[in-house]
């Protein structure tokens, strides 16, 4: 059981990485240089920048996130769900480019099934890592898109993304509906009114036009429209999916994420009747990798 | 009643003017300068520019469409439904600054309600004209943001808007969805497919990821996305808005717009079992605004 090494979480738009020497934290770096923002730079470059003043401790690396896509480092395939989380740690790819030292890709999971085409990529690790604090048979990991996973002890049997933080995003910045607003104040009883709707109303496309009219007409205030319309979205997503998981009263769901964003959740989860333990995602993360390590053969 | 007049169409993005003498279509003009690209220009030197070559004729003016928002020339409140179609004609206001021509704007109709609000400005003008060539209890006019409008006789009781046209344009533009995508080509059976998919499933925030991760996993031509997304969300729009607005099978839709539109409805519409009637926009605006200058007193 190895508790020196390098955790990597490579996304789109960021990359973290974590030094860990006999279980303990001693460095960390931050950096925009994303899969999508690499500015010209080859992955190759950045991980030597990033990683290089840790060299002389020659502990292995694992990376996660998009780095392993076809925009990233090296495209590692999927594994097909269902599959087992303390599977995963034996199917890396290594990078022969980051040596000396000696790295791997985490692979995503996918499913290709006539009804459900899905893919992660980063969250599985995070997964991993909730399997061993806080296991359920249902996790929810709100962000840019969220992620519902169906899961059966430690196998993923099914999941399912909804582009709730995209779409939020979009539409504030580059539709209509963020036209001509004020600059955006908290408004605990806009999220709420949004949300109300959002579990009263299927027809989610056509009230996102209604966020417009109503501050066009002053039904609603123009600085707490952001408010409003998450509410709107994430109370659809969670009414929707409850539906779609046939989500229990007494089940527990494992809700991982920034406590920012998953006390917007919290709220949702409550209206809709739901118990729900909360566990910090950097915190998921941290614990996914070093189940990883711990299997790791090199 | 008056045969001569000039009709404007002033949207968020086009300006087109017509002159009309006697019945006739004598000339036309189409510019960008729509009330969100006036380029540091007046909406007063637009109109002088566009208008004033047929100044000599000394005929009335009737403008409709964005012109008459906040952001346009003049903000001409809106009509709260339920109102007479045929009522609209005497609620223009007068554009002083159009001086010396004559000139109004078409006010919009709204709706503020607990459960709905709603806006238009321009179909408003449509309606007017579908109401005299093609008139039904049910209009749908597909756009950037489709309307969906209930009717009796010349009231019109209630309206929705879904935001379809701007949804497929934002997610094939600005989202994941459209990220790493080849030249779309037209593909009527990936249309079709997100029709029956739309149709199938009311999860559609959960479905759009699924266009992503589909094209993602081989499962969909990178080519044919753009189509897909267009028949997943107008399939959904149009099952929501049957469920909604209780259409029974013998009601006939007027379906008012560009072919090339309407023709995608079409496909929708007949899926959905319902029946419908085509009328193309240009006719139904041209319509409206000869309705409206038959009605005007100056």
């Amino acid at each position: 059981m190895s508790e020196s090494y390098i955790a990597v979480d490579w996304g789109s738009t960021n990359l973290r990485a974590w030094l860990y020497l006999d279980g303990v934290c001693i460095d960390s770096v931050k950096s925009e240089a994303g899969v999508t923002r690499l500015n010209g730079q080859t992955p190759q470059q950045v991980f030597q920048q990033i990683v290089a003043p840790w060299q002389q401790h020659n502990v292995p690396v694992v990376m996660a996130g998009m780095i392993g896509s076809n925009a990233g480092w090296l495209s590692v395939p999927y594994l097909a769900c269902p599959t087992r989380l303390t599977d995963v740690a034996h199917r890396l790819t290594r990078v022969e480019e980051a040596r000396p030292l000696a790295a791997w890709i985490v692979p995503g999971l996918s499913i290709a099934q006539d009804d459900n085409c899905n893919v992660i990529r980063g969250e599985e690790t995070q997964l991993i890592g909730a399997y061993s604090e806080c296991p359920s048979s249902l996790y929810l990991m709100p962000g840019t898109h969220s992620k519902w996973v169906r899961a059966d002890d430690s196998t993923v049997l099914d999941f399912r993304t909804v582009m709730t933080g995209e779409l939020h995003h979009l539409l504030m910045t580059q539709s209509l509906i963020g036209v001509g607003l004020t600059e955006q104040q908290p408004s605990p009883d806009a999220f709420q009114q949004g949300l109300d709707l959002g579990f009263a109303d299927d027809n989610i496309i056509r009230c996102l036009f209604e966020t417009r009219a109503a501050h066009v007409l002053g039904r609603l205030d123009k600085s707490a429209i952001s408010d409003w319309l998450s509410g709107l979205l994430i109370g659809n997503e969670v009414s929707q999916m409850q539906r779609h998981y046939q989500v229990a009263a007494g089940d527990t769901i494992t809700l991982i994420g920034s406590p920012a964003l998953t006390a917007r959740y919290e709220k949702a989860l409550q209206q809709a009747g739901l118990r729900w333990q909360q566990l910090d995602g950097d915190r998921a993360f941290q614990a996914g990798i070093r189940s990883i390590v711990n299997e790791l053969e090199y």
